[in-house]
């Protein structure tokens, strides 16, 4: 995987074709957070979208949760 | 295109690898209908998609607008 | 809730402003479908959408997990 | 409309019940993004939201562009 640690927070960015298929992508992001319960700061732009995640319940650290949000994540790349 | 013609309305069935998958097709399927003005038919169980398109203001049958979200669904994928 | 049952399944139909609202209820059932692991039949043209739960694991019958998705999506109007 | 200009953005804030109901929101901002051809920085966690525009074509400034998305947006409130 190809996240980076920075301020605490597991982070990654994402470029897509275009608008739609970035916001497809934070759909199916939305659906596994939601289920996980576990929430990620999502920023997006066009076709450009960065994920950081983070435990806030840890203390504002990088947990086992935040490894298991972002290998569901990767997979739907 | 592999969408038949059926009761006046051009049909196409869409198989995924889960409700993901398919749920975040139908994001993108009606991020361009909306842009497009022209809404489908949806029809979703788990992995599986169906859409309709007709054209209820040219008297339900298959028009132009109906070709042009079909290809545009058809890109989707 | 004023859901019906009709084929062993428990029904609703829902009318909304427009397409836009009518497709983020359908988010939102989407995320809450995934994560109680219980899909239901969606069927949705412009501001309509029809909501159809069954639990095909217990042979295609109504079951509590059908009236806890229901409960869910109730609470979503 | 409470609005502020920022860095040459017009920036608001919203808060709502929960994820679901915060990722709802965001996808008819996408919808109405999409069809506007005019596309906002979206940041997001849990109930949080912050959109800010801005018309880059323009030399980043804000133009009608951005009143007329950001009158959309506060619409779907």
């Amino acid at each position: 995987m190809d996240w980076i640690t920075k301020d605490n927070k597991l982070e990654k960015e994402f470029v897509f074709k275009d608008f739609i298929d970035a916001f497809a992508f934070l759909t199916k992001v939305a659906i596994a957070a939601e289920k996980q319960n576990h929430h990620p700061e999502i920023f997006n732009v066009y076709n450009k979208v960065k994920i950081s995640l983070q435990t806030h319940d840890a203390g504002n650290v990088v947990t086992e949760k935040d490894y298991t949000l972002a290998k569901t994540i990767d997979a739907f790349i």
